[in-house]
Formats: C-alpha cells, sequence, structure tokens
C-alpha cells in the first residue's frame, strides 16, 4: 500500500467533507419513522435520534464550545442528555434510558442538527484551523461515520422485536458468483511494524491506532476468505454448540445461559434456516460470510475446524501487503448485508468491508500509548478491559473510513454488529507464499 | 343511592356509546406525537400505541371472533401482538417488550381501529343482542375505560424520564379554596351487604364485584376528605421515611432500596417542593389530596397519624350512603390531577374521583365469587394476590366508569397510578353520627 | 373446646417449664453435627446455630436487659448477630449472611444457652413475675417452640443440597390404615367469633390472634381430611402443571420460572415418586397427606378438585367445635412427617398437626389489633402484607403449642415448611350437618 | 537463571513428595475447625472441606481411574460432588453451593484423603513411571500447591464474615527495616524470549506457560519493588477513589456499584486504618506491600502514579535476569502476610513471592499453544478469556511452585488474593542500568 499524500485540509475541503458525512447520516434514517428512531432495544445499542443527536452534541460541545465566542448552548439540558460517557464533560442521561427519551423529538434533533451544522459551517470558514480546530472537526467526522455504522446495527436490532422483521432496505445484490473453497495465505512474520504513523502516514487515526511499533509474529497462515455460512452451518450440524470442549468456558456458560444454538437473528423453521437482515427476513446464503457471531462462537468455530483466531497483528500485517481491491462497503449501493466473497485473487479477499473479523488479541494499550488530551481522551483508552479487537469493517462502515491498522472493539458477547470470523494457523517457518 | 333503571340496550344505544367511548380514547391520545406512544418506561406500563391496539384487540377477539360471519383477523399477528395475557387466547408478545414493536406503526393502529370499529358498527347495527354480544361489547366498553385511565398514568411516567418533564395538557383548574381541617364521620356497621348484585341493580359491573355478600363491621369512623400534601409533608418532615417503626416490613425494604425519601415525582430543590404531573413540573399545591403513594406509603402515613387504612367493605359501607356529589374525574374538563376537597358538606368529600383511595384489603375474591366463563374469565381473578385493593375512582377514571362496589387492585409498592390515603379509624360503638 | 383453666405461673412453674422447653431445643439439635448447623441454605432459612442463638438472645435482650441487674452482655457483638430484624433493638447482622457466622462457633453459642440459662433461672427465681416478667418469658419460650419448628423445616432444606439426601432421624412409623374417602362436613356459618380473647381464654396467645371479634361466614363445607399424595398425583397426572387455566397469574410465572412440575423435594426417576424428607429419601406414602406445598400449588390443586381453600375463619369456626384428637405432632414419638389420616371419625381429621394447612385469606391485622409495646411489637405487626395464613400446626409443631386460634403465615412461593392443602366449598344453606 | 538439572522422578522420590505435599495441605487446614472449613463465602472461593476432597478427586480421577486395575471409586457420588469444571469428567455440583455439602463431612473427607493415599502410595510404588503416570502425579501435586494458596485466601474471605475478624494464625514477623524509596531498573528490552520449556528446562511447568517463544519488547524499567501500603494510602487520599479519569470505564462501574472507597479487608476507623488479615484485624504496615487489590486498582494507581503496568512478558524478561532472592512464601515460617522489601540491593526486591504483581496483559494462549491431551486440557486453556495476568507468587504461594514462566489470572474484579501492584514505564533506548 503505497503512502497517500499528506492530508491538507482547506476551509472549502473540511467544510464540504463536513457537509457530506453529516448528510450521509441523514440518508441513513430516512427510512425511519419517528417511532422506529425512538426506541431502544438493549443497553448497549442505542435509538437512532440519540445516534443523530449525540453525533452532533460531540461537534457542539468539543468544538464549537471552544471556538465560538461567544458560545451559547443550543440548549443546556442537551449537554447531559446527549453525553455518551465523557465524565469529563460531567454528568450524563442514565445510558439504558436513551430509549425514553421522547422530549426532544425527532424534529426538536433535526433542527438541533441543522442549528449546530449551520454554527459549524460559519466557524470553519472564519477560522479554518486554528490551534487544532481542524484536528477536532476531523475526530468529529470520523466519530460521525463510526456512529453511522451503529445506527444501522442498532436498527437491525430494533426492527428484530417487531413482528416479521420488518425491512430497513429493499433487497440488496446478491454475488453472482458462489464463494470458492477455502486456501490459506501464508506470512513469513518475524519482527514487523504496526499501528499508525500520523506524522509519517499524514492521515487521520484514532489514538488507540498509535503509536506504530514493533511486534514479532512468528510465521502463519490465514483464511482466503471469511468463514461462510455453510462453513458455519457445518459446524452447527457437526453439534458445534452442544460439545462444551469446542468452547471458553465464559463462552459455554453463555451459550447455557442463553439456550443458543445458532448466531444471532438466525432461525430454523421445519429445517429451513432464515435470518433478520436489514431486508428484512431472508433465506441464508451458504455462500455469504456468516455474521452476527460473538467473540465465544467465532473462538468456538475455528477450534473446531482446526485453526485459530489471527492475532490483530497478523491481520494487519497481511492486510498492509494488500494489493488495492477490498470488499463490500457502506456507501451508496444498497448493499446492507455481507456478499459472498470473490474467488479468482491471489491475495485473501474481504480482508477490508463485509464483516469485522474476530481477533483473539484482547484490546490494549500499544506500547507507549497516550490518549488525547483532554475529555476526548475518553474517546478509547478506557474501554481497554475484557473487550477483544475486530479488524477490517464491515458492509455497514463508511468506504474511506477503515484502513489497516483501525481497531474495532467489542465484548466477547456481542453479536448484534456484522461480525464473522477469518480462520488463521501457525505455519511451518518454511511457508512464506501462498499455498 | 337510589337504583338506577335497569339498562336496556338498543341497537342504537350501544352503537353510539361505542362510537362515544372509543371516541374518547382518541381525544386522549390526541396530544401525544407517535414517539411518546411508542415508549414503555417499566413493564407495569404500556405504551399509549400498545394500549389503543389492544382494546382494539379486545373487540376483535372476543366479539368479532365470535359473532362475524366469516371472520378473518385484520392482521393474524396482532392476536399475539396485542393479547395482554388471557392464555385461554394463545400466546402472547412479552410484557416488557411492548415498547419495541415500531411496527406495526402508529398509523397501522389507527387504521387498525377504524377497520375495527366499522366492523363493530356493523354487527351491531346487524344483531344487537344475540348469545350474549351486548354484555361482551359493554364489558369491552368498560374495558377500553380502564385503558383510558391508564394511557394517562403511563403518559406521565414516561414524560417523567424526558427533561423538564414536558406536560400532556395545559394547567388546568386549581380549587378557589383550602382543603378544610380534617374531620371524621362515622358509621354504626354491623352486618352489611357489599358488592354488585347485576341483577338486582341491573347495571354492569366486574365479575369480581360480585356476588353480593354480607360482611360485618364494627363501629368505624372515616376522614372527610384524602389526605392533603400539606398533611402529608407533616409526615415527611417529621421523619416519616426513617423510621423503621412506622413501616411493614416489605415496605420498609422498599424504602432503603430505593432510597425514597418522598412520593413518586415529588423533587425537593433547596427546600422547595414541585412534582411532576401531566401539567408538566408544578409546585404543590398543599390543599390537593397527596397522590402516587404506594401501598406502604399510605399505611406508614396511617400508622404515623394514629390511624389506619379504610377495609374495602368499610368504605364500600361509607360510599352506599353518599348524597349523589363527587370528585373530579375525567370527562372534558381538562383536570389531570386531583383538586383540593371541598369543606362545606356533611358527608365524606371525594369518596369518588380525584385519588384512588388504598384500602386494607388484599383482593380476594368474594365468597362465592365465580370468574366468567371462558378466557374473559383471566380479566380479574387470576390477579387475586399479592394486591391491595383501591377504591373511589380518580381524576384519571372515566366519568360514569366508577360505582361503590368498584374494585381497583395493585400491587403495594405501585405508585404511578392516582393513588392518596383516606384516614379510617376504631369507633366506640355509640358513635354513628359525624363528630 | 372447653375453657382451660387460667395460666397461673409460680416460680416453679416457669421455671422448669423454661428448662423443658430449652431442653426440647438442646435435644432436637443433637442429632446433628457442627457442620450441618452451620450453613443456610436460602435467605429464608437459617442455621440451626443461629437459630440456637437467636432464641437466647430473645431471652437477653427482652428478658435480662430489662430486668437483671446490673446487666453485662454475654457478648456485645451478639446484639447485633443474633437479631433476626428488631429494628427496635438497633443493627442487625444481614439476614442472606447468618450461614458465614463461623465464630461464635457452635461451642460458643453452646456456652452461650448456658450462660443465660443459669442467669434467667436466677431470675425467674429472685423476681417471679414483676413487672410483666412471666408474660415476656412465656413470649420467649413460645418463640422458642416456633423456632423448634424452624430448625427442623430449616435442617430438611439443608440436608437437601448434599448427596443422596442423608436424613435427621430414623424413619418413623406409618400409619397402620389407608386414608378414607374424602367427604364434607357442613357448617351454618352466620355472624362468628373469631380470634383469641386473653383476659376470657386465660391462656397465652400472639398479638396476631387478637382481638377476638365478629365475622360472618356463610354456609360452608370442609373436607374430612387433607388432600392425600394419591390425590394430589392425580392432579400432576392430569397435566396440572401445565395448564395456566388453574393458577393464579402469579403462581403461573412461579412455576415457569421454576420449571416446576412436582412439590418441593418430590423426585421422579423412571416412573416411581420419591421424595426427600427428614427420614432421608423415600418413596411416597399415597395415604399421607401431600406437604411441601407453596400457596400457588394449593390454590390450584382446590381450583382443579373443584373445590377452594377455606378462610382462615372458616376454619377456625370448624377447629373450635372439635372434640378432642388431632394428628401428629413434635414432641418424642419420632414422627417428623406427616402420617396418613385416621378415617373412622365423624369429625374432619387432622385439623391440628400433620401438615398445616393453607387458606385463602391474606395475613392481615384484625379489627382493632394492637401490636405489643415495644420492640417486641415488631414480632407480628409489620409482616401483614403479600402473605398468606397458614392454621393447625404440623407434625414439626411441638404439641402445646398449637391452637384454634393460631395464625402462621408465609409467602405464597414458600414451600419448605409442612404445608398442605385442607379443601373447602360453598354450601347451601341448608346444609349444615356432614354429608 | 543457570539451567537446574532435569527432574528424574524415582520411585521413592515422587512417593515422598506425595506425602510431604500432601501433608502441608492438612498442616494447612490444622487451625480450622469443622465449621470454618464448611462455609463458602462467595461463589468464587470454595470451602476449605471442599478444597481438600478436590485435590483428591483430583488423583482419584485422573490416576487412579487409569492406572489402578481393578478400579472402585471410593464413593462415586464425589465424582459430581468434587469436580470443579472439567466437562470432560462429566457432571459436576454447581459451584456456588459447595458450602451447602454437609454430607460428607469433614471426617469422611479426611478419610477420603487417607485412602486415596494409600492407594496412591500403593500405586507408585508398583508402578513408578509407566504411561505418563509421575507426569500425571507431578500434575495433582503441582494442582494441590494451587489449593494450598487457596485454602488461605478463601478462609480469609470466610473469617471477614465474622464478627472481629478471628485470626486464622498467631501474628508473623514483621520486616526489621522500613521499604525504602523507589527506584527503577531499565532493561534494553528488543527481541526476547518468553515461556517455559520443558524439553530444554527439564521441569515442571503448566500447559500454558508453553510454547517458549519469542517476543519483542521496547526498552523498559520496572519499579525496585511493589508499591507499599504508605504509597497506595497517598493515592487514597489524593482523591484516587472519586476520579473518574484515573480509572478504566469497567473499574469506575466496579467502583461506583460497590461504593468501594479502599482496597479489599481495609477499614478506616476514625482516620486510623486497620485491615483484616490472616493474623486478625491489624493495624496497617505502610511499609508492606499493599495487597488484596484489583487490577481495576492497581491500574488505576499505576495511572494515577504516572506509570504503567508492566507486561507478563516485561516482567518475566526481568524476573529470569534475577541473582537468586525472593520475597516471602509459605512454608514453616509463620508468615501469612506480605512484608515489607528490603533495600539494600542492586536488583528489584520482592520479585518472587509477597505479593502476585497484576500485570497489563490479558491471560491469552502463547503462540502455537496446546492444552494437554484429554480432560487434563481443561485445567488451563479454557480460561482464556475476560482475565489478566499475574506474576510472581505471593507469601501463600507455596515455596518451590513458582517460576519465572509461572502465569496466574484472574478476573479484573477479583481483590481477596495477595494481589498487588509493581509499576513499569516506557524507557528512552539508551537506558539498560538501573537508575
Amino acid at each position: 500500500m503505497s503512502s497517500p499524500p499528506p492530508e491538507a485540509p482547506s476551509p472549502e475541503d473540511i467544510g464540504s467533507r463536513y457537509a457530506r458525512i453529516r448528510g450521509d447520516t441523514l440518508t441513513l434514517a430516512a427510512p425511519l419513522c419517528a417511532q422506529d428512531a425512538q426506541v431502544q432495544s438493549m443497553a448497549q445499542a442505542s435509538p437512532t435520534k440519540w445516534h443523530l443527536a449525540h453525533v452532533t452534541w460531540f461537534f457542539e460541545t468539543f468544538v464549537l464550545e471552544r471556538f465560538e465566542h461567544p458560545f451559547a448552548p443550543f440548549d443546556p439540558r442537551y449537554r447531559v442528555l446527549f453525553n455518551s460517557y465523557y465524565q469529563g464533560v460531567g454528568a450524563m442521561h442514565p445510558r439504558h434510558q436513551r430509549g425514553l427519551i421522547t422530549h426532544p423529538t425527532w424534529e426538536d434533533v433535526l433542527r438541533y442538527r441543522s442549528a449546530v451544522d449551520a454554527r459549524m459551517q460559519a466557524l470553519l470558514h472564519a477560522c479554518p484551523d486554528r490551534d487544532g480546530l481542524a484536528g477536532l472537526v476531523t475526530l468529529g467526522l470520523h466519530h460521525e461515520q463510526q456512529h453511522q455504522e451503529l445506527v444501522l446495527t442498532d436498527i437491525q436490532h430494533v426492527l428484530s422485536f417487531s413482528p416479521g422483521h420488518p425491512p430497513y432496505a429493499a433487497p440488496g445484490p446478491r454475488a453472482a458468483h458462489g464463494a470458492g473453497p477455502l486456501r490459506w495465505f501464508g506470512y513469513a512474520g518475524g519482527l514487523i511494524e504496526c499501528g499508525h504513523d500520523p506524522a509519517r502516514d499524514g492521515t487521520f487515526c484514532f489514538d488507540n491506532e498509535t503509536p506504530r511499533h514493533r511486534t514479532y509474529c512468528a510465521p502463519f497462515e490465514i483464511a482466503s476468505r471469511p468463514a461462510s455460512c455453510a462453513e458455519y452451518l457445518a459446524f452447527i450440524e457437526d453439534g458445534g454448540y452442544q460439545r462444551a470442549e469446542l468452547w471458553l468456558s465464559l463462552g459455554w456458560e453463555w451459550l447455557c445461559d442463553g439456550a443458543r444454538r445458532a448466531p444471532l437473528y438466525w432461525q430454523n423453521q421445519d429445517g429451513a434456516w432464515t435470518h433478520h437482515t436489514l431486508y428484512g427476513t431472508v433465506t441464508l446464503d451458504p455462500h455469504a460470510p456468516v455474521c452476527h457471531l460473538s467473540y465465544f462462537e467465532a473462538d468456538a468455530y475455528a477450534r473446531w475446524a482446526g485453526a485459530r483466531l489471527p492475532t490483530e497483528f497478523e491481520w494487519e500485517h497481511a492486510a498492509r501487503s494488500l494489493r488495492a481491491g477490498t470488499g463490500a462497503h457502506l456507501g451508496g449501493q444498497g448493499i446492507f448485508h455481507p456478499l459472498a466473497a470473490p474467488d479468482d485473487d491471489d491475495q485473501p479477499a474481504q480482508m477490508f468491508g463485509d464483516v469485522w473479523e474476530w481477533t483473539q488479541s484482547s484490546y490494549a494499550a500499544y506500547p507507549g500509548y497516550r490518549p488525547l488530551p483532554g475529555a476526548v481522551g475518553e474517546y478509547n483508552g478506557k474501554f481497554m478491559c475484557n473487550q477483544y479487537v475486530l479488524r477490517g469493517g464491515s458492509c455497514a462502515t463508511p468506504a474511506g473510513h477503515i484502513r489497516a491498522s483501525y481497531r474495532n472493539f467489542f465484548a466477547p458477547d456481542a453479536q448484534w454488529q456484522f461480525c464473522g470470523v477469518r480462520l488463521a494457523r501457525d505455519a511451518a517457518p518454511a511457508l512464506t507464499a501462498p499455498t
């Protein structure tokens, strides 16, 4: 991957980028009625309305409040209401009660967005990059894009509680081809570098991707594509959900407590499998990557398959050597579910897009990691406990938002994201070329 | 109370009554946006949307399905979705997930109401009273009126989770007068009759009000009005919420677990008390009846006051001897909160209306009680455990829906209804006149 | 039941009564090792060691502390440790952590008993009845007897968690006869008197049995004996645990949550029923009264049988007219499980003893009820909420501790006491003699 | 650390080692009465009695059952009762109900130990090392030693629930010296090797310490000793438990939920700090290492101190370069609490012994890790999720049981072990010698 030229934001650039990305969020919310946008289906997921307000709050609190003079809040109550988890900003509305906020209404929140957008544009034209303004705006836009993905995964969860699982969107395309046989690509490993170096790379990254640092990888192999639904079905049919020896101890407890027998959203009626997707309830595409797996399921599947999950460093190492080409991302094509992997390539397919890939790596600070100064330092660092890293983005990740060093993270029981599994395995030291 | 003439429903009568009461429900919902109508603030309360659908389901399931030929359901999925608790009808949507049903939408539910209303009117004109049709429709309309009260109490609870506690309605009138000093009315008691006798009374009642039966009451006295906010404040200021000896054991646990210091919706800011009402947040009217008390609070207050709660039989006995005159009810005057009691009367004031009055009586079957046949028999009987009887209706009870024998019931920790307390005490046998 | 002569405690009498009843407690504990006596199997049950200390604490706190001069506590820490629920006495050790008190040890507690016993005897000889001493000692001895029953029911629960359910005692006798067919005894009812009048009766009772008062009962019938295991098995085999229409709503939830299919301690292995008793695991005696029923089960069984539970007033009325003769009680015969009812009688059998009989009456204050003054007033009154009355005592109730007016009470889901069910039903007014 | 000669177990050697270690367990239990040994204070801790039976079960199940012919179980019910978590062996008694097993009794368990010991000795003499017998026995003895530590930490927890916190042992020695000022030792890092290589090292290790493998460490520094109580007090007094910015998000939740203000067992009475130890309640030694910290507390303390936790690889790297010398271990000197660190050394003190040291490393499989074959493979591998690695052993770890590659692991909220904190920090690349 050649190094792109350093990002050089001009007043126009950042203003139009702001307008485009903020507009994308509204486009995503367009199919929803105010009722869909209101409710909260579990503590970990938020209402669409709350998402749209919170990302606006981010700009108001971290940009306008600092750079706009004189500053007056749109509504002082919003400071608490739409604060997600920033202790440095003050009090926050209880997370599990976000769905109970009927006032401000959907319309109020849209007005809040418009007002903040107007003020942001004025600010960006007046003082394009004073004292880190551009950096904070860029952070806010990447933050907005993260919530675009959450809008989709959270509304999918909401709609799964209505009878018949109403669709968010019209069915998108299915891949014309099937998934080919699983192959393995080998890597020599050694002392490699991981993480993002903003100074060298000149592009944005989150603080948790830094600093770029050395790590050692033994030779390894990585699968040519994520595991498919057909492959995962073989695991189920081989008693995968009944065999304790395949599971982590916490995973087995989780499985027993929930009487789980299949991934989230899967339903078996008279032997036929369907699943709830953003297209509504559809039959399973055996060729498409399996998704909505917890870490526990991904780990058990890998053990059953005689393989393992990659480390996040193996994954990043493999991803950095890719020549272009990625899978499905969010961005206009009407694709809201992973597609079957192409098979004709001489490199791993779908490393980016389609499904987030669980790694075996606990989410932890890189050596020398420093959070951002101030309250935005709470963005990433304080969550580095009992979560696992996912890599590569999904069909719901905005195109252009993902990169090789990007670290997503969720608790090991989280299933409602587009999370899949790509197998890895140890390689004999000699193996350095694709098998 | 003189016996009214027996109800004699004609096709027109019941049809217009149906239209009027069904219309009242829509009127109540009119101030709400679809988002307000969507959410569920706790398992015991339901979304307005669900209420409006459920009462419609009642007519569809218990009337249309039986009397309409051929019958086809409006939507077969509604049978499960809007079944509250009738095991005899089949499966039901989990109660605590009623707020997650975004589809059918608010508009769908309004269409459902219109469709069922049209079919009901057709049916009522075609076969006015075949095989108990009128009886079931009457039951359905009283059921609808019960849910009218719940629409109000549940939306008040919902709105209490939005910042500033937005109002449901414009502030209603306050009483021109203050509450007078508490006086006592004495009753000789003896072997009295309680309950409703449909054959004799000729009017509707729920099955739990039957059969009319004899019971014995020792001489007792009953307070001239419900306890006022000022009186309840004296209890608070006397350490009422800190003195274990005033509370039932379960009540003390409940108080400690919730760190409670005042009734639901009360807030003390710098020494001044306000409370959240359907008018929004307002200052406390010291003359108005205290409401949003749990049974635990009503019981502790009575003990502190050197009195006790009345039994439901004492209450009914006193209520039956009233000459006309009741308190505030639901019905067009824009009153959505209890008003101060009038003082100029020679009988207990506000026995009906303003606040439900907790009695000390556990909700139980009357001697010889028989539930209605079929699934509607689940309406009342199966809840006769760990609940306490309330009497008299509230400002949110539709006018005409209440009567002396009417038994409402809630668990002893329920606060979100308009529940208050009227004191009672034992009397020396000679006391038979007001003191 | 003829009125016994008034109790006239002399110094000797009360001293020997004290010695005998305190000794009975030790006899009951004798079969247990210190480990059995240590553990707590659920929050509602207490360790034997704690029981033995608590009843001693009762005498130390309510008698010695008041009457002994100068008074010094055996160990000041015991005041908190062995206080059950008397807020008026001060702090208390958390109830669910009683089993974690390994120090004081079993031996310490036995020493505590000896020391308090010696001081009590000295006090009783010195000042036989000053200022209510005798009354408090009598209360303490009845308290001790209540805990004797709890020692048995709680240790049965403890032993049910050890493999093979080790016996507490060698198997006791089984009745030589089977239970005869169920018959009905009719009562005219009317305005009856219930409760205990200490002044008139001259004997001890708990405050919750007072005052004696009038109540009205319609004519009723009561079964000739408690329901037998065979009869309850017919309910099970008729799908009793699968038919929602037979259950109270809370009962059905309780049943579903616990996946219950039979009474506590029952086990079905390959079609054969055994149950865990104080004799260890034994085969079910189909003739013996069914026991370890919750209120929910008793109520559902009665509904299935086309009958109902008696009220506590019906029960007491029937019990007062008995000529002598009761069932099995605690007291030397080595009987620790209910026996089959005798059949040859012209009055209801086993009204006293064998199994406590659930009534449909919520545990509530009698009209005019006043708790005892001081902290002992917390003995009964504060529990009058969400509990149901049981009558008649069981095989684990000390002989002489029970009476017609005695009111036991438990929450409707409690099963670990010896609780059974005697059916009742409404009678035509004419029915006043056994059918 | 020079490579010790390979362990060469002879029949005599392993037999006497078996006798010695098994005897040590009984010595540890000797101060306890059967009641102490019975109870379970939380699900994560086990009764002493259960520990003593479980380690015996380990030999019976994994050694005798395989090598003894014919084999008959001591008691077939023990297979379930004392199985901790080995799904491969079959069913197991619920973990949180281990304290309810009063039968088998303490005496039964001692008999079980004797019987298995006799059979083990006979087996060891008959077939010293057939088919991996010696390996399994060695594993069983290390397993026994792990439970020796748990016997101590679990009984400390039990005793903390009795009033006055009775001592397990007479007070041990305090260090004659105070803890010196904290200094830093620097390490160049680089590509280092970690883990145990049984073939090369010739000594026992657990499977989770293998395979030995390369990893990369940037230059780092490590503190000269664990943090002392005085240092931790400074953190408390600086508002450490009130400042959200110092805590992981999960840690802050944990702190708020438990209203925590100090480490487990610490008590502040009128400004003076005491803590509950195995010596009973004693005043805090400001020089001794702070212990009973959760990972959350260790992490927050390090952040407050401007440092961080070491990785487990940094720790191991530093530990491997030590010249002899360790801290306090279990083994005869009557020391049951960490001692102040000596200060006169030119290397980090107390790397071994006194307190386990939290590392920032999530407990995970080493590259190429393979669990042991069969059910013993469940020993370590299945717990590799949501736990953090601790290194170095404590005052309760048997001498000789610890080594540089030893990996202990607990959930981040666990406090009841002897867990402390040694600070680490990044170093400039040039720093390779002690500062």
